[in-house]
Formats: structure tokens, C-alpha cells, sequence
């Protein structure tokens, strides 16, 4: 009877206290209908993804479309790492290009960047598609985002970059590319190191809470090579950031399962 | 029995969680004493107005206050568009004038701004006179502003546009202007361009992530014209976007009440 | 019997919502090994300190470390104070240079900041001992931290300003230096007026959201001065800052014991 009780009171408590269940989405490109031709679903990270058929004439050098007046739109709360790997996914098996990649500071107060991601395309079905790749993808590229309340780190890989991660991280078309990402800002530094002593790479970029990041709390270091080089110094850098976020709290979990 | 043991859980619970209960401050200008001449009230959005009557002429100059000495000041945590809009409301009611409007990155841990304005007078009595309109005017323009666990929603009109709108957002003097803002920022995105085709509207400002927000993940878009197309863009864009925000959470609700 | 089923309850309550007692870290330098050669500890702020014996070739030039190669390095979530007058203490008392220092906006949702600061050395002991002092040293300087639900003050002083304070802030060497600091911004101007009519101080510096806070809600005032004067300044502005930040929610706490 007293765990009868216990499970009503959580229950009043939970309500009252408006605490949400998280629930572990790991393919959510949810299709529920909004009555909208805009919308095309939604997925992890707070991650909506649109269409604009035609952009309105007023708008399209405003918000510097270029040729383009059909757009899909990829834009997230969490992550810009996993949407930008998405996003390059979905314009290799579409007939889109990439438009724009910004980096907002947000995560919903954590330490790192939410995303808006615009994709050209000459037929809005085009576009579309593209939008249903990314939002499919994006769960898979969460794998190797790990978290604790203190932090996060991220850590993601490809054996042949396209043209999203070009536009968004200077990579090289068709290269294996890797990236190692921490915050607080002080694990990525050391992340860094490890990465490049673990393989033979080759540094593409790096970026810090004052050059490149919108101010967010992470060191980002990019770099190319033979694939399995990149792949090495990626794994490397894995370990060594879940022991140093850890010591600032929990063990860092996964977002979903790891695919690196 | 079981629902009064239930509400003495509940109350021990809470207290020992330190969640407090978010009053809902419809208007919320505060006159209690805090003992300091430079304090005026608070207001919603964790907002306060102050004034100082002589700043000292140390700081004249690195404050940038031109001719200025008196000057008002109100700043919120939480809010941009509502703070700007009620002090448009307070230079238009008394002889003060906008020194500064600037954007922190803020809202707690949401997606959006903080705001930081500073209202010059010739007289101390102005200047207090100013902050306290705004403060009282402040929760109104919380009305059109929506939000849910996943972003916000912001709508802002005005039939004739004063100095701070002038100063903040480059609105034409004395002509209809509106807004449309959400965040994640491609929400907004798809909410300009269902606004500028619902009604015969002129772009004044479009601002995105990197350029004019400060880094949040919104995108604001601002328009002028007749008053009743201007109301119309903005009413377009409403229901759209509570739509599109309810798809990645819970239906998006109105922070006070609805004015447009 | 009510109180053992309450007391059942809370604590299923509190392990099912996740909360974690926050356990207050006076001294916090935890030397728990990670097995790691880089890890040095931990302090308050999520604040980690790790070093790199000898930074990889590859990155010198892309880190910006000069003629280092032995680096230290201090990042916070939460705080750039702090950290930065603490790492000022252990400059002082290691053969160490600052390298830089770089303020994330983060704060974990909160109105300020977070901290990344290079310390070189010719020799990795030497950059070892500075991140060891530096993160004893935070707990003492989070002591002029106030915070409350809305915002938070923080206060800084020290006789006899040394190399990170200059690197950071600008402080003259060897010299008094104090600074006051709230947020929301608002309440940082007020503090600022009210610090330099208190005493006869010099400004050194005055940062506002849109201008050297990477956009963070606060306003910061540094000052140097007679040692006497610098530190009346200071005393002045924190009862005034607890008054204004205390009409915003609770009355501030500080998260140490005050030192000032």
C-alpha cells in the first residue's frame, strides 16, 4: 500500500513539477501531420526540418539564396556536429547544394551550438528529400556525442566528405575527415593533442571560444588524412575525453549507440 | 488522508527541491523600497529599471552617453522585443531619448536575447518617469510572445513606430511596423517568408544567427507599411508558427495575453 | 510513520527526477586519478586544470603558444573571475606566462561566463604547479560571487595586480585592481557608477554586452587606484548590487565566503 501511495505521489509530483520524460527518440523523423506544406518532421537535438517551395522575391537576396528559390531547411537547439554530418549525407544522394551553415550559441544552456542549415535545390521535391535524409540521419551522427552535467564531448568521422562539410568546415571534397570537440573548452585543447600524436593527419581547422565557435565553451579541431588514419585519431581522442568530462561528474554517456 | 499526506509530500518535496512556483506576473512593476534612489520597479522577463540622476563624468564618455548625465536603464534577462517595444511606448510619452539598445546573448539557458537599453533625459524625473512606463508596459508585449520546452515565438506591432523601434530595429519614424522572430531559428525563417506573402508589407531587417542576434538562434525578420497589411503579416505568421514550434513539443502557449 | 514514508518518498522522488545535491566544493581540488598524465584536478565552476608536457608540433602555431610548448590550461564552465584572479595568484608564484585567455559565453544558462586560459612554461613542472595553485585559489575567489534565480554579482580585488590580470583586463602591474560585475547588464551599470563615485579610483576598462562580454548580459567595470581606494569602490558596490539583484528574486548568496 505505501508503494501504491509512493507511485501516486510521483506521479502528482512529476505533474506538478512539469517534469517532462526525455524519451530516448533514436529515430524520430516523427511525420505527424501539422497541416502546414512547410513542414517535413522533426528529429533529435529539438531539430525541425522545412521546405520553402518558392521563397518570396523580397527575401531571396535578404536571405542570400543566391540562384536558388526552393530551400530545405535543416535548424536544431543541440548540435551542429551531427546535423552538419547529416546534412552532408543527404546532399550527396540529392540533386541540392548547400546554402548557408550558421552556428547559433545555444544547446539549451549547455556549453556548445544549436544549427540552420539551408539547402538549394532547383525542384522544392528535391529539397524535400534532402530535408528527410538529414532528419533521418541525424540520430546516427549523435552516437559519439557523449554528455554529463557538466559537459560534452563529440567526435565525428567520415571516410569521404561532401559538400556540406566543406561549406560548413573548410574539408576537403571527397577526403576522409574527422573531428574531436569538447566543452568545457579546456578537454577539447587537450583532445587536440591527442588526435593529431595518435595518427598521421592533417589539420584542417581549429576553432575556440573566441575564433569560430559564436562564443560557445569548445575547442574544435578538424583534420583529414587516410581514412584509416583519421578513423584512428578520432577513437584515440574518445577515451581520453570521457575520462577528463568525467572527472568533472558522471561518466559521459552516449546520446544514442556509437558508430565510430 | 492520502490527499492530505499527499499535499504535505508535495509541499516538502518542493521546498527541498527548491522549485519555486513561477508566479504569473500580468503586472508585475514592483514599488517595493529596496532603500536605493536608483531603483524604479521590476518587471516580467526577470526585468528591472533604474535610473541614475548624474552618472559620474568618468563614465560619461566610456558609456557612450553623448550630452546625456540622467539616464534610464532597463534590462532583462530574458526578452528583447517586449522591453524594446515598451520603452518605444515610453519615449513617446515623455521628453527622453534612446542612448543605446544592445542584445545580450541570454534568455536562461532558451534561445533568444537579453536586453540592455539605455533612455537619456535632461531631468532625472524624465528618465524615471520613462523607466516606469516601460516596466508597466512590458507585460503586454509578452503577449504575443509564445514559447514551449523546445523555443519561443515572438510577435510584435505597432501602428506607429517611435524612437527606440527607430534605434533598435531601423523602423521608419511614426509608420506601422512589425516583427516576426522565432527560435530554433528555422522556424523563423519559414515565418518571414509566410509573412511578407500574406500582405503588401516593406523588409526593413532580417537577421540570422551570425549576423545581428547576437549569436542566438533566431531569425528576426522586421517590416513596415500600412498598418493593416503590417497587422496581417503578423497575424499570418502566428498560427503558423505555433504549428511548427508544437511539432517539436508541446502546444506553444501565449507568455501574458494575445494583443495582436 | 508520515515522516518515514515522506522522507521514502523524497528520496525515490529526488533519484527519479535526477536531482543532484549540490554539494558545496570549499576546496575542491580533487586528485583523483583518471589515469591520465594531462589531468591535474578539478574546482568550483566545473572548472578542470590539465596540462600538455609538450603540445604536438602540428598545433604551436594553430594554438598561438609562441615559443611554448609545455602549456597549462584552466576552463570553467561557469566563471572567467575567478579563474582569472586565480591564475593571476599562481603566475605570481611559478616561473609561467599567460599565453591568452578566451571568455566563452556559457555559465551553464546563466547571464556570464566561462573560461579557457593557456598558461606556458619552459618546463611542464613549472605549468603543473601554476594550474595546481591556480585551482586551489578558485574556491577564495568565487567567494565574492553572489547569485540568486534572476542573475548574479561578482567582485574582484587584489593589492597587487599581476600577469593574467593584465593579459585578461588590462590591469597595470603590481598595482591595485578591482572590478564589479552583474547580471543582468542593468545592474553592472548602476554598480559601476556607484563604485567609481566611492572612492577616488581610475577606469581602466567597461564592458558591455555588445562589446568585450562576447555578448554575455553583464556589464563589467575594472579599476585600479590607490590599494585603499580600489577596495572601498568595491566594498561599496556589493551592498547596492545585493539590493538591486535581490529585488529581482531571493536575497544573494555567495558561493564561497567573501574575501573582500
Amino acid at each position: 500500500m505505501d508503494q501504491n501511495l509512493i507511485e501516486k505521489v510521483m506521479k502528482q509530483v512529476t505533474e506538478e513539477l512539469g517534469v517532462k520524460e526525455e524519451k530516448a527518440k533514436e529515430s524520430c523523423t516523427e511525420n505527424k501531420s501539422i497541416g502546414m506544406t512547410e513542414f517535413v518532421g522533426t528529429s533529435m537535438g529539438d531539430t525541425i526540418g522545412l521546405v520553402i517551395a518558392s521563397v518570396d522575391s523580397m527575401l531571396v537576396d535578404t536571405m542570400k539564396l543566391g540562384k536558388y528559390r526552393s530551400i530545405g531547411i535543416i535548424g536544431g537547439r543541440t548540435g551542429a556536429g551531427p546535423q552538419i554530418w547529416a546534412v552532408d549525407e543527404a546532399v550527396k544522394a540529392t540533386n541540392t547544394e548547400i546554402i548557408s551553415v550558421e552556428l547559433p550559441r545555444d544547446t539549451k544552456g549547455g556549453a556548445g551550438h544549436g544549427s540552420l542549415i539551408y539547402i538549394g535545390a532547383d525542384d522544392v521535391s528535391d529539397a524535400r528529400r534532402a530535408v528527410e535524409i538529414a532528419l533521418q540521419a541525424i540520430p546516427k551522427y549523435f552516437g559519439d556525442v557523449y554528455g554529463n552535467e557538466a559537459g560534452h564531448l563529440e567526435f565525428q568521422y567520415t571516410a569521404r566528405a561532401s559538400y556540406c562539410l566543406e561549406k560548413a568546415l573548410g574539408a576537403p571534397l571527397g577526403k576522409a575527415f574527422g573531428m574531436t570537440c569538447a566543452g568545457p573548452a579546456a578537454i577539447g585543447t587537450v583532445l587536440a593533442d591527442i588526435a593529431v600524436k595518435a595518427a598521421n593527419v592533417e589539420v584542417v581547422g581549429y576553432s575556440s571560444p573566441s575564433n569560430g565557435t559564436s562564443f560557445s565553451n569548445e575547442i574544435i579541431l578538424t583534420f583529414t588524412g587516410d581514412s584509416g588514419a583519421v578513423r584512428q585519431a578520432v577513437k584515440a581522442a574518445i577515451s581520453a575525453g570521457k575520462k577528463m568530462l568525467g572527472a568533472l561528474g558522471d561518466e559521459p554517456k552516449p546520446t544514442t549507440t556509437p558508430y565510430i
